[in-house]
């Protein structure tokens, strides 16, 4: 399929053919991060802005270095920095960015929609790289990228996302993209933060972790928020680790090919077992290097590209 | 005219004809913004240091941008991160810098006359973006340019300037570059913050903004600075914008054809009605667009560029 | 000699004419510096990832800068901003860095040993850019170029070492290139800065300094960090300046070629007089540029480049 959209916003509204598009467009990219010189001219003299009203480290960096392997012209700008704090509106910086002629802007925010409100007055194209607790696209299209690599097909896959789904861009980018196409999503977690509203979007939901990992193929391990924890909403770290983390006793009840993921940064003990982490069936690390390659994908894909059949590599 | 100097350190000591030559070099470079790939290999190899002091986000990233598109290499050296923390001279620091074999500095400072401090004993060129109350020479010069662009002519226009003047480095470079230019130029706002010393720069001072407006090509709206408010000076916030704030009811007692400008970020309901910020009349974007190619155009110039007919594009 | 190490982690495990190697290829990039176009396509499209987990400003700008000279894509990682903040282990933070294909890793870290840490478990190249109090094996190599390149010999040379040598990792750096090499180095300082222990590594230690610099060809000045000054071992910044600073008076009383190096940034005042900081002998801006030089040399023989054979300019 040809790609012809000017903004990625969100997965809810893609379909099916337009997530496949993005990945075989990753896939292509990816072999670049294999080569002697890891840089394709795809973006040169094109500007992109990182616009993070939000902080982010990981994220930040993976959409950065996917700019500088396609030669584009990078503007960081964070909150911290900007004239957001001197009082000037998100609208107003964003059309002053775009005066510079930027291309495209990349946007986190801790406001959900806040990307769809910029992309309605802009002529650049703006990227969703995580806005508030709605969406965190590419995120799941890395995610799915992954599950796709190494399990050769996503359809009729179960896959269970457990921890703090409530609050959660990354799940809920997921079990859209995971069920558009055709996985089977469970959800568990503490009952506080995995409501049963989430069965309307397509997905199962339980609160018995065992029940939960017994017959998954994928185990999508959410990251434990400690640092911004909710006092009456969660139970504590180690209650949490010990009712919901995916222990070794619990590892060894899974189906033995179950792959385990994990957005990063990961705490060790809390969600999962330190070894768990490091052994051969995470592909946590894999998700990185994927990040890298559909982030570089979905750039290249706004800007105009329609496809892999375009990257010459 | 053919550019011959080495620093950029204000606009009091240029003549007209060497103004004339940065505006012309920019227009050639505006259209680099406007192409497919904007970016041109004329720094490259050079090593540009934007050695900002005094915190900045626009016009620190206008000239990172206008430096990558220009291909130069870029280091960002700002105070908070600095050895300067560590009780380094200004000086030393400096020095420092050229012993990276920097080409040229670009250098914000909140003491007036820094800039001219360093360009006495350094080897590399110096350009201003803003030292102290005292000069901001690219803004001025992106102003002007913005008022050729929109007029077709700078001389004999009426230029009111309204707001802050007294502490204002963007209303003493907008004077000195204006009346080198042949345009007549009127301060107004409360008398605390324009002092009748001005009228010896050449200017008309007037405190009756109606009167002050009512002959205007161009309505220079300065940003009030309520953030650090001189508590003593100043009348408050809302009693500025009902004095002297741009209101509709004020818009439509001016020249049809005036137009309005503001240095940015704005604060909309106070210096400025949040409507007439988005009208036709308006060319705040314009500025912050041509404020690129102004930056493109200086460094192009003082790294031996002679004048825009060196220009391929 | 061929370069075949993969790591720059200290110059204790580094022979002479490996030392010498760096020296040579620093000699030949040097000359880059000075060309109109400072940049070799060298590093293209690799990914080098400044991972600095304590502050550190030149350090930093000099090593960001050598990568930009060798063309390589830049990924700037402080702590402040990190994944370290959330909890994330130092090795995670490694191995997601690693995962976004970085091939270099350059490090700064305030615990001894960091960098060798990394360098077991990681496929990228690490380069130790300062590690607690043990080594800091750049500026040991540039401050030996420099000695070189104004002396034309290392051997026989006597280096005098003068200030607080009990934490200081550029000291240790340096006592082994400077011993390797065959130059005799005498240390000096306050007692409690400078333990006899040293002696161990091949050094004298006086804490006579007037006879610690009489037959000095080189006087190495360590900077006093009285911003985390230890109360109990230090005398006080006055006290220090006229007990140990380098004041005209004792400048007289050393050898008249002896040349000052100060790794920077200089205290004025304290550990040197200003006037000869500036003066003919010092050679302090001549290590910064050298830095460069030496730093793109390093990065140049750890990416698989043999030595200065090898750089066609």
């Amino acid at each position: 399929m040809t790609w012809h959209r000017k903004h990625l916003l969100d997965i809810e509204s893609l379909s099916a053919s337009e997530i496949m598009t993005v990945l075989d467009t990753a896939r292509a990219f990816k072999a670049v991060g294999t080569r002697a010189i890891k840089k394709v001219p795809a973006l040169r003299g094109k500007t992109v802005v990182n616009l993070f009203v939000e902080p982010s480290t990981r994220t930040r960096i993976s959409f950065e270095l996917a700019e500088q392997r396609l030669s584009a012209d990078i503007i960081n700008f964070s909150a911290e920095a900007s004239s957001l704090k001197k009082g000037e509106t998100l609208k107003d910086t964003a059309r002053n960015l775009e005066a510079l002629n930027a291309d495209m802007i990349v946007m986190r925010h801790s406001a959900s929609g806040a990307p769809h409100f910029l992309a309605r007055f802009l002529r650049a194209s703006v990227v969703n790289a995580g806005d508030g607790a709605h969406e965190h696209p590419t995120q799941a299209l890395l995610d799915t990228f992954t599950v796709l690599e190494k399990k050769g097909k996503v359809a009729g896959l179960n896959v269970t996302i457990l921890g703090d789904i409530l609050y959660s861009r990354v799940a809920r980018s997921n079990i859209w993209a995971l069920t558009k196409l055709g996985a089977k999503v469970t959800l568990c977690g503490p009952s506080t933060l995995v409501p049963r509203v989430f069965e309307e979007m397509g997905c199962r939901v339980t609160y018995d972790v065992e029940e939960a990992i017994r017959e998954a193929d994928i185990i999508n391990l959410l990251r434990i928020q400690h640092e911004r924890q909710r006092k009456t909403m969660f139970p504590g770290i180690g209650e949490y680790a010990s009712l919901f983390g995916l222990s070794k006793a619990r590892l060894a009840r899974t189906k033995p090919d179950a792959l385990i993921m994990h957005p990063g940064p990961i705490n060790r003990g809390v969600e999962i077992d330190s070894e768990i982490a490091d052994c051969g069936r995470s592909v946590i690390l894999d998700q990185v290097t994927n990040g890298l390659a559909v982030r570089m994908a979905v750039l290249f894909l706004l800007n105009g590209g329609k496809g892999p059949q375009e990257i010459a590599i």
